[in-house]
């Protein structure tokens, strides 16, 4: 691997109490290019613009994909990430569904961990703090026409973040856009994905929602995930989500939240979620409670959802799930509980 | 507009009787930037790699929307293109549905017309020779919140292109895969529909075919698009197409073929167009014609269809409907017929 360090480090500039998520990025940056059917020597460089082709397959015709993961810092000063081989394994499913390469594990931690080490000041310890990590690889050839591209470059970039404050989210079940087809690019991290979700979201937030409820494309009868985290329902004192597809996200912190859940005892059913039932829930009084879950905000519950021009409050909670699988997730991240599933990973 | 011209051209370096399609682009680009909520001043600068930021929301988010157009030269030395208003307005409507802003119309027409005379040598008279034009907008925003860029690039790249010949097509119906979902961006030229079709199309060109017709996703019944064209079929002497929705680009050719063939007195059912039809149709010796529609191809005989494990050969036709309106719409485009529609336009 090619170190080239940076004459001199930004972090002074850098306001670590007001951060805006993901707007600030750490002195150094980690790529890799693909070419001649090959993953070329890595690089870690100066954090800094990249010079690329306009007519790049990645601009054109959106070949890219990406990952989110964070690393935190415990109160020793050792550094931790949380399930890093899923997100390995998961960039490399959504490479491969948009028929694009898959990168090795050893360049990738390999990659991450001297990174993270490089720029470890920027990691602060503190309940809350984090350092949001996002590999991505994207199309290089350059070229207009629409097929795979043949050089590809995989990238790690870093932003300071701080605990995900969202205010009350109050979120809209989606009855007209949807968000992913079947047989389609929903469960892959694909750029594509996210960018079709922003003028529906709009109209959301015209109407006074913060995000959207993604339902089934065909009927709208179900409901799937949010843009990006998965949802939770919890009807009387089960957790209920709906089950991973091709058109839903296989999120990490959804599949620990199921396993918290199935530690403590309580009964998770992973199974399709209906609109109605949520709504009939909603008015018999047995909803207690909807919450998202995904790595940069952890979980956000939510405090109403809007349905066929109807708001549903969700009344407040003495003993919330979402209060109790966020502190459990919290402290293993921060290294501060101990770890049953070996979930920690820490950087050396 | 501020003009950078190259201080040497690479016009001699191009052999112009061996050009792949859309890998060799003219002397210069065209771009004009977004920022505080509006278009800067356009420039033209010499070709050549752009410096963008690694977090750039194009990147991670897929905010990104294109457009492909011709230009023709006639024998006299006249430059045309081809509905070129249909393609403003088709991008701005891409634009929108991916919470981009719009791009005026006098910024469009006045890049490309300065921009195709700046490079005029490049665009060969002669049948099938053009020059292949590629407007597009990418969100360059830096940072990794999955919310609307603030920031946009719209630019203008062209390639010289030679008459379109793929070989002979055969197409596959589509019966797991999905292009397109109701209520998404299927209708828009948006960068993520295409990376989303390079993997099923790599499983069906294993398979011997070179294209995929695709269906819709919610059963597979209903013939829509192919990856870059619209699809007309021809039953006895109706011809038949898909309409268009929110899962169908609204194609320019698609659109010039109904009208030529009204014109010409043929029958045009627009109207969902089953499988089970076409199947029937097939085996009854019925179906004379299948053909996609797109600009860069203009028509493309297809010479068999595969579905369920089936193959269906098409017969071959003394006077086809492909053959005939290809021949119309290069007449028109090149300035050898009249143009009763006004859909020629000369860069002057
Ligand atoms: C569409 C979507 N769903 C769910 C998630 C949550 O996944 P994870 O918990 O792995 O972050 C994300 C974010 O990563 C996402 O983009
Ligand atoms: C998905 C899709 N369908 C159809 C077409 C044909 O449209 P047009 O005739 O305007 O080129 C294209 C190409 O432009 C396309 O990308």
């Amino acid at each position: 691997m090619n170190i080239t360090k940076t004459e001199k480090s930004r972090i002074e500039e850098v306001d670590f109490n007001n951060l805006t998520f993901g707007s600030v990025f750490t002195d150094h940056m980690f790529f890799c290019d693909y070419k001649n059917g090959a993953w070329q020597e890595p690089q870690i460089v100066p954090y800094g613009p990249i010079s690329i082709d306009p007519s790049a397959k990645v601009f054109h015709y959106g070949q890219a994909v990406f990952e989110g993961m964070k690393a935190f810092k415990d109160d020793a000063g050792s550094t931790w990430l949380f399930r890093p081989e899923e997100n390995w394994e998961r960039i490399n499913k959504s490479s491969e569904r948009l028929a694009m390469p898959a990168f090795p594990k050893e360049f990738f931690f390999k990659g991450l961990e001297t990174l993270l080490n490089l720029d470890n000041d920027w990691i602060k310890a503190g309940d809350g703090n984090a350092l949001y990590i996002r590999p991505f690889v994207i199309a290089t050839q350059p070229g207009v026409s629409a097929s795979p591209s043949d050089q590809y470059r995989f990238m790690i970039i870093c932003a300071p973040a701080q605990a995900y404050y969202s205010g009350e989210v109050s979120v809209l079940f989606a009855e007209k856009y949807s968000r992913a087809a079947d047989g389609g690019v929903g469960f892959a991290k694909a750029a594509g994905n996210y960018a079709s979700q922003f003028y529906p979201t709009n109209l959301a937030k015209e109407r006074g929602y913060q995000q959207i409820v993604w339902t089934d494309a065909n009927s709208h009868e179900y409901l799937e995930e949010a843009g990006t985290m998965n949802v939770f329902f919890r009807i009387g004192d089960t957790l209920l989500t709906a089950p991973t597809s091709d058109r839903i996200l296989d999120g990490v912190t959804r599949k620990s939240i199921i396993q918290l859940a199935k530690d403590a005892g309580i009964t998770v059913d992973v199974r399709p979620v209906k609109v109605s039932e949520i709504v009939a829930a909603s008015k018999s009084g047995e909803l207690k409670e909807i919450f998202g879950a995904g790595t940069a905000a952890v979980i956000v519950p939510f405090k109403s959802f809007g349905h066929q021009e109807k708001d549903y409050e969700l009344p407040a909670q003495e003993d919330s799930y979402a209060a109790r699988f966020k502190k459990a997730l919290k402290d293993i991240q921060y290294n501060r509980a101990t770890d049953p599933h070996g979930w920690r990973y820490e950087v050396k």
